[in-house]
């Protein structure tokens, strides 16, 4: 950008600049911030702060996230932990808890057994399934890098990321967990999970509709702590910002060189600026596949930031 | 002992003692020193080392103890922690797990679902029965106490606890488990379990009856691990010695001074003497219902001392 003002003295739009510290830690103020200043952060579209190259050396152009729902159960089942000899009589909280998660979900098809879950899942348009078919995903070289001992949940698994709300449980804990045995009955079992959500979706539903089918499948006493939330965001694949970034991205990567996701299986505080703002929020940028973003050794290949630096000129004259 | 061999020049009867340390880590080597040595361990009864006054102040003598087994659960999903967006189409680990221990048990009443494991528990005999319905178990004050906040599992919580079999999650663990959230869809979990037992059950039994149980229900990938297990003993309440022991009891400690308990819902290594040896086996001491064993501030009154003493001399006597 700094080139291209030397070089012509000026730029062909105006470029505003948003930087946020918050990322990493679920980016609590972006909306509220957006929200209070939206005169000023008034736009055409927003190129977002990142992207990388695919495993097959593709650039993938991101058009939005999905959303996420965070929260924590907890079970307590008497004063203290008991001797288990009570497990005559004394019901347990790990017990409870496992009962209570394994009512939430078919463990066959990763299906969500809440009610009301799927109501503000809005379906792929035509369009949007073309975006989703071309992307590359083989379940069987996915199952073998992972090392997958279970059949994939998905039989359309590319839809699943794009559009499906999903229920994962990030961890669970009770009781004793060292080496050998203690003959315990643990009065505390907490589980920690997260929904990613479909775009669509509102993440401060999630809780009361947690806590709803809870008590419905005998688990009231079950309770339910919302963590931390973010509603995703899809941009409009029709918006004329998508094609003018896929065909410059095209004219620098190849016919063949670049992939559109339509959002990214992900979380991130694209809603601000996409629905607060209506825009089209188009992420791209210079990682490759084996960046290890947050990692040791985090890298990026110099010519993949030469290229990201010219689809950046490219778009911005496009404009 | 020695208050009487001074006084009378001898003891009225032969007396073996039989010291071992391994009791708190699973008295894994009794059974095998017992069976090398039974003409050695010859007797007419055992008295058990330990025993205490139950919250009412009466003297609990104990005729056996449950079996244990002890067992752990373990499910291995993928290479690595993944990216929990990629619940999608990757099933985890903490899932399989919550899944395949919530088909073994029925958690209305505690009841194990898994087949074959009530078939080794023999029903308590009328006399048996008659010992068991004199305990004191008031559920209410038991739930009060213990601050339950389920309902009892047992409709018949003091038969429940001398002969039914339970199965107890002692440990559960998984991903994340710190503050706050993380995003991680983990690759491994594992639950550690205890299997209290009826006093004529094969604590052997147990791993193989779990691993096909699983198998049945769909879960032939959860690793099946036996930890340690030991048989209990029920020493038979017909026997003349528990009569001996009960009504020198009595003589001591009054008529409504003494509770009879069939067997602990505990365990310990009283098969050794009882079934191999094929003695009774009777538990009577020193402590009291806030002993606090192996605690803090352990502590006996000094009074009952002086009365579990009395109690030795006079069945010492009576034999």
């Amino acid at each position: 950008m700094l080139k291209y003002y030397q070089e012509h003295g000026g730029l062909p739009v105006n470029v505003k600049f948003y930087v946020e510290g918050e990322e990493e830690i679920g980016s609590r103020h972006v909306i509220k911030y957006t929200e209070a200043h939206q005169q000023q952060l008034q736009a055409d579209a927003v190129i977002w702060e990142g992207g990388a190259k695919n495993a097959a050396g593709q650039l993938a152009i991101t058009g939005g996230l999905k959303g996420i729902s965070c929260i924590e159960l907890g079970v307590t089942t008497a004063n203290a932990d008991l001797h288990s000899s009570k497990a005559a009589y004394a019901e347990s909280a790990p017990w409870r808890l496992t009962k209570a998660l394994a009512s939430l979900r078919d463990d066959m098809t990763g299906q969500i057994k809440i009610e009301g879950l799927y109501d503000d899942v809005t379906a792929l348009t035509a369009a949007e399934n073309a975006f989703v078919e071309q992307l590359a995903f083989d379940p069987t070289q996915v199952a073998q890098a992972e090392g997958l001992t279970r059949p994939l949940l998905a039989t359309k698994p590319k839809q699943a990321l794009a559009n499906e709300p999903t229920i994962n449980i990030e961890g669970i804990t009770a009781g004793y967990q060292e080496a050998g045995v203690k003959t315990v009955l643990p009065r505390l079992a907490t589980a920690k999970l997260d929904f990613r959500l479909a775009p669509s979706q509102d993440p401060a539903r999630i809780p009361d509709l947690v806590r709803k089918q809870l008590a419905k499948n005998g688990f009231e006493d079950v309770k339910v702590n919302y963590l931390v939330g973010q509603p995703g965001y899809r941009s409009d694949v029709q918006h004329p910002f998508v094609k003018l970034v896929n065909e410059s991205a095209r004219a620098i990567y190849g016919a063949d060189g670049v992939e559109y996701v339509l959002n990214s299986a992900g979380a991130g505080p694209a809603y601000a600026f996409g629905r607060l703002l209506g825009l089209p929020v188009l992420g791209f940028g210079i990682g490759n596949a084996n960046s290890r973003a947050h990692g040791a050794n985090e890298n990026i290949k110099l010519n993949d930031a030469v290229q990201a630096v010219s689809l950046l000129d490219r778009v911005l004259q496009q404009l």
